[in-house]
Order: structure tokens, then C-alpha cells, then sequence
């Protein structure tokens, strides 16, 4: 915890999402984001101490802002830094050769016989040390952090056998110690079905019931337990027991849900009281009205289309459903390896039709209720956690407006400016 | 120009592009980036005097290597500065609340009766004095320039009255003089019919040739001289007339063809002998064929489809009939906001289904031969301008496979280091 008094001023727009931290938020709720206009935010020993007016806080803290470390906003926004509630950061090695393949004209089948696919990814990621793995991931989050990101979600799942789930796991716990980002786990041992259990996917399901599972429980390794749910991947019906089992060690359920066809992926998300389902390109409108009954969140990747080039989630119908929905990168080396949630916004704007508003509730509080942390990050309200971004236009519409680029100025992480940007008063 | 000599060196693939000066390149030649491994590239006053393998270039240049300002660009790519060939940066305000009002559901009549459109940023540039649209413009370049552009052209238009044109062409040429970016002008008078002429569209098009083309034409304000050619905006024979015009001035011809629907601009383009058409995205097959035959570069504008929500120009199916295609932002404040020249080449990839080899010819080579450059920049060759991005990946590939992000690391414009990132030797 640092011991230092920051105040923020000037800001053309302080975003607060005030007032949805109970639970995630739908409909119109997705689009109040209590703008505080010449916004000032006063941070002590990295919490949010009281938000304001700049005059307000001025009259209220004058001898406090003597002492404090002093940031202008003028001409920029204020906002929560963005929570990702969706990364398979902990991996090894690129892929860009199979991109190159593809737009080159190669079929599936040729990229998977050049050694393509996901179990490239597993097999560098066996091999790679725990040195190795940090250091690659490390790298990534840096990334992350310079595009205003301060709380992220990381799956183990490249290993599909324990010694490198494990290993993933460890190094996510790392990070989060080592990195100024939060880092929350996820165990994702069925994320698909290892080669060597090709033949007998029940086997490995038991496997990961009965070996993994309670490991992940004993160490707390992991939050989360999440399952990819696609035909010829894991059934409904393996996604149950795994999901079903991990619950009894407190592990809370997430799926990766009718992604490439319907398979009913968000209506179990609903009955097992999955905290997200995450994807949903071909869920049902039954299943999306369960879910929004039980306040799963959505978790809608647009990355993920863009590069696949396949059609995306139409996100706006299922915020007309009442669903809460978040967004995320999915950051992963095969299907969606970009680290800037900027894009991710404005993909979510011109690819699902949501609002600018919609997009940046999607990127912070509702994030942070996909992966139970809206109680600490995600708005900025007295008591939370200072993680800040100021952006570098005068409005939140700019941020979707100028699309394409990094707006990042200055983030603030618990309370500690880490990256460095912006104007001293 | 710069006394200066500096040495690049151990770049992981240093892209030359090679030989594409004399014509744009098409069909392979697109693909032929020319990539030297552990390359090196030396720079004396500006100007660029060898290319090579890091171990003959040091072997050969010991002595001037040792007494010049050394960047190692170790894990990095070299590649020429990207030239963005169809841009209106030469505008006042910015048009968000449109967007909003567009995702919040709001009809083009809506957005128009509320102020929406061309013909807002026309008061508003109108209005602007040379010294405001000279400090909002040159924000923008630096803004580009930090995304890895040394040249670019800049369009007039939103005047569409001599003084208002003047004062553009005036604050491009201003650009030129003290922005490092080169800023190569067009004169657009025919970008709309200005309202007081709506009813008498003629009798503008008579003003622009026979008022506005003699003074830009006395002052040298512009290279090229461009025309909207769309239905309801200027028909082909009113393009016709407006471009056969300028080239008796000496002016280079140039189109916004075929953007909304079919109008054959592009066997216009191929007739009047413009230097390019842009946009395309309805042109005929006979249109692109009449344009390949005849050498005029095809500018595809994937930012614009991608902001305005309509499915991108077939890129691929243009260069497999022999296209020199080349890419640009076409950043204005209406339809693509973005000085990305980065997203727009994932896009170019991802909607146009070229290849991360032909986006680079595409943004360099053949972006130059669109602005009659190809002579001094767009390639890494001895000789030509020591235009040169140094961009923060290990291949080219991974340029377009890590999308969203703005790669650059140092930019060197004319032999000056104007972007610092890197490395010294
Ligand atoms: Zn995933
Ligand atoms: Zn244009």
C-alpha cells in the first residue's frame, strides 16, 4: 500500500459508474455513467478518498492538495482503469505464421498438418519453464498496463495435463504479486481435450474431476473453473460434472458458451449459476433470457470475431434481452492476440452495436462482475481501489469516435501512477 | 537537411521493398517485400546510402559506422515510413456526438436535422481562422506521426468557397514547411455541392474551373485535383469536365470513385488517366480492369466501411485482376477518424482479405506511387529519403497478427530521429 495522497483535477469528464457495484448492469443502467463534469478525485494510501467537483474537493481538502501529488486533467476524461475478465495470457510462443497461412489462401486442415492450432500453443507451453512462461506473460501485461488495463482475469489451460496447469497457475500467481495488475486465476484444465485422451474424453474428465480439481483446491490456485463447451470439445453434459464438481470446493463456475454453433452453453450457465458465460455468438434467445434472470454476465469477445472472421455476438440484442454483458479481450495466441481494449470497445460499438456509453460499462464494472471484483474496482466511488486511467480526449464518445488508437495518458494502480503521462498542476 | 550520419543495424528483418519504385506493384509483386535479415541501413544528410546485412555493412563502413548515431534494432523490424495517400486533415471540430447519435439508433435525417454531416465541419472550417485550422491540423500530425507516417496527403473541401479552400491549401502548405511529416496538397473544391449552389450544382462546378483552378494553379497551392463523383454529388461528365480542367493547369488527376454505388468512376479514372481512384468499393469489374490496364493505383479505404458500418471493398479480388492497390486512413471528421495507419492495415487484412505482405506494399510503395513520391520515398533504397519506421516486432507478420496496437518504436524522418523509442548501440 502506498502512502500518498494523489488528487485529480479538471477532468472534462470524471466517469464514476456510481451506484452499480450491488450487481451487474442492464438495460439503461448500462448507460448511466454518472459524469461528474471538471471532475477531481482525491486518493489516499491508494483508495478513493471522495470524488467531486474540482471545486468541491478544492474548498473541502484544501491543505490535504498542498501535500498531495497533484494531476491536471484538463482536456482529458477520467475513468476506472478497464477490468478483462477473459485472457489466456500465460502461454508461449506466437502463431502469427498460421494468420499469414490463412489470408494466404490455406484451409483449416493445412495449418492444423503445419502444426497449427492449439496444440502448437500446448506444446511450447509444456516445454517453456516457469522462468520462460513468466517472463513471456510479464511482457504481456506491460502491454496491457500502457492500454489503461489494471485488473485482469488470466486461464491456466494450456497444458491439459497438471504439471503445466500447475505451472500456469503458479506463474499467474506471480503476477499478480509481481505486476502492478491485479491478476485473478482461473483453472481451465478442460479447455480442450489433450491429444493423448483423444479417444476417451470421459477419462480426461475424470481426470480433471478427480486429480485436478481438488489440487487447484488444496493450493488456491484458482477462483475460477472454467470448461469449453462446444461440440466435438466438452459436452453440456461433461461441462455439468466438471463444473458441478469444482462448486464443491468453492471453485465458481464460468463457460466459454456456443461459441462456433448452439449448444445450449448459455442455458446451462444459467442452471449451474455460472458467475459469466462467455462468447455466445450462437446462443439462444432462451438461453440469454436465462441467463439475464439469474445475472450471469455475458462476456462478449469481439477480438475473437474480428480475427476469425466470422460474424460477432450481436451484443445490442442481448443488452434489449436484459442481459448484463461485459467485454474482454480473450488475448490468446490463436484466436485473438491483441492486448488493446480500446479496439475491443470500438469492435463492440461497430461489430455489436452497442453505445459508447454501453461499451465502457461493459469495460469496467460490469468486467469486474464477471470475475467478482465490482466490490473493489470497476467505479470510482469512495472506498475502492485507486485504479485510474485518465484518457487523452475531452469526452468518453471520443474514446469509440477515434477508433483505432490508444487514448491512454496516465494509469494510476492502487493508488501508484504507473504509467507516467499527462500534465502536473 | 540534417548533418547527421546514422546507423541502423541487426534489425531482425529490414523490409526494402525493392525495386517497385519505377511502377506500382501488382499481383506478386505486392508480396515481394524484398526482407533482409540481421539487416542494417546507413544514413548520411537525410538521405539513405547503403542497405545490407548488419555484418557487410559494418565490414565495409567501420570508420563512418564509429563515428555515427547507432540504433540497434535488435527483435525489431525496420520498414520505409508509412505514406498515407487520401487524407482530409485539414478540417475544424470533431463530429462524436453524430456517431453517438448513429449507435443510439438515430436515422441520417435525424443526425442531419440536428446539425450532422459534411456540411457541419464546412461552418465550422469556414468559420476557423488559418490559426486555429493550422494548430487543430497540426495535432493531428503529430498524432500520425507517432503511429510511424512521414508523408501524407492532405485534401481541401471543407470550404467549398475560394477563401475557405485557400485558407486549407494555405495551412497544408504551412504543414509542410514546419510538421516533419511531408504533407502533399490536393486541391478539392468538387468534395460537395457547397448549399448555396444546391440548387445550381452547374454553375459551382463552373466556379471551381474557371475561378478556383487558375489561382490554385497561379500559386502552386496543390500537386493533385480531386472530385467526390457519386450520384447526388458530381455526375461523371461534371468529374469529366473538373479534371480535364485541372490538367491543363498541370494538376494530377484524382477520384473518390464508386464509394456508395456503381457511377463509373473507375473507367473514368482509367480514362481522364488519374493517378488514382479511391475508395471503389462498388466499382464494376470492367472499371478495375480499365484501371489496372492503364497503371492508375487503386486507394482502398477500409477504415471508413469499418466506421461507417457498410462491408469493405473487395481488395483481394482487385489485386488477383491486376490492381496496384494502396491504403490510406482517409481520416476526416465524418466517416474515419482514426490516424491508425496500423488498424487500417489489420483491416485491410481481416475485410479485404489481403495478406500482411501486400498491406505493407500497400502502405508504402504503392501509397507513394498514388502521390507521385514513388521516386523519393516508400521504399528502403539507396538514394531515396531516409524515411524509416522502426516497429516493436520481430516480423512483419506480426504486424497484423497483434492488431489493434500501434507498433512503432522510432521514427525517422529525412535522416532525423523525430520518434524516440529503441535502443542505442
Ligand atoms: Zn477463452
Ligand atoms: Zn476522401
Amino acid at each position: 500500500m502506498i502512502e500518498r495522497t494523489i488528487f485529480i483535477e479538471n477532468a472534462e469528464q470524471l466517469i464514476t459508474l456510481k451506484g452499480l457495484s450491488g450487481k451487474p448492469a442492464t438495460f439503461e443502467k448500462m448507460s448511466s455513467l454518472s459524469v461528474i463534469e471538471s471532475g477531481a478525485i482525491l486518493i489516499e494510501n491508494g483508495i478513493i478518498v471522495d470524488v467531486g467537483t474540482t471545486e468541491d474537493l478544492r474548498h473541502k481538502y484544501s491543505s490535504k492538495i498542498e501535500e498531495a501529488e497533484c494531476i491536471d486533467a484538463s482536456g482529458k476524461i477520467v475513468l476506472p482503469g478497464f477490468v478483462d475478465p477473459h485472457t489466456h495470457i500465460v502461454y508461449k510462443g506466437s502463431r502469427e505464421n498460421e494468420f499469414n497461412m490463412r489470408l494466404n489462401g490455406a484451409t483449416y486442415m493445412e495449418i492444423m498438418n503445419a502444426g497449427g492450432g492449439i496444440h502448437s500453443t500446448t506444446s511450447k507451453t509444456r516445454e517453456a519453464t516457469e522462468e520462460e512462461l513468466f517472463t513471456e506473460s510479464m511482457n504481456r501485461l506491460n502491454k496491457f498496463l500502457l492500454h489503461g488495463v489494471t485488473t485482469i482475469e488470466a486461464k491456466s489451460g494450456y497444458g491439459m495435463d497438471w504439471d503445466t496447469e500447475y505451472k500456469q497457475l503458479k506463474v499467474a500467481k506471480r503476477l499478480n504479486e509481481e505486476h502492478p495488475i491485479d491478476v485473478v486465476s482461473t483453472f481451465m484444465g478442460a479447455h480442450a481435450v489433450p491429444k493423448e485422451y483423444k479417444e476417451k474424453p470421459d477419462v480426461y474428465v475424470e481426470l480433471v474431476i478427480n486429480e485436478m480439481l481438488p489440487k487447484v483446491a488444496a493450493e488456491k490456485l484458482a477462483e475460477f473453473n472454467d470448461v469449453f463447451c462446444e461440440r466435438g470439445v466438452f459436452t453440456p453434459e461433461q461441462t455439468r460434472l466438471i463444473l458441478e464438481a469444482g462448486k464443491k470446493y468453492g471453485l465458481i463456475a464460468k463457460i466459454h458458451a456456443d461459441e462456433i454453433e448452439p449448444y445450449e452453453g448459455a442455458e446451462l450457465a444459467a442452471e449451474v449459476g455460472a458467475i459469466s458465460a462467455d462468447h455466445l455468438l450462437k446462443a439462444s434467445e432462451n438461453g440469454i433470457k436465462a441467463m439475464a434472470e439469474k445475472g450471469v454476465v455475458g462476456v462478449l469477445l469481439p477480438g475473437t470475431a474480428f480475427f476469425l472472421m466470422t460474424e460477432a455476438a450481436n451484443g445490442r440484442k442481448m443488452i434489449d434481452l436484459g442481459l448484463p454483458v461485459a467485454i474482454s479481450t480473450d488475448c490468446n495466441p490463436g484466436s485473438s492476440p491483441t492486448v488493446s481494449t480500446h479496439l475491443i470497445m470500438n469492435l463492440a460499438c461497430l461489430h455489436m452495436g452497442l453505445t459508447p456509453a454501453e461499451v465502457i460499462t461493459a469495460a469496467t464494472i460490469n468486467a469486474a462482475h464477471a470475475i467478482n471484483r465490482a466490490n473493489e474496482v470497476g467505479s470510482l466511488e469512495v472506498g475502492k481501489k485507486a485504479d485510474i486511467l485518465i484518457a487523452n480526449v475531452p469526452n468518453y464518445m471520443q474514446l469509440q469516435y477515434h477508433f483505432g488508437m490508444n487514448h491512454t495518458d496516465t494509469v494510476i494502480k492502487a493508488g501508484e501512477i504507473v504509467v507516467q503521462g499527462g500534465v502536473r498542476c
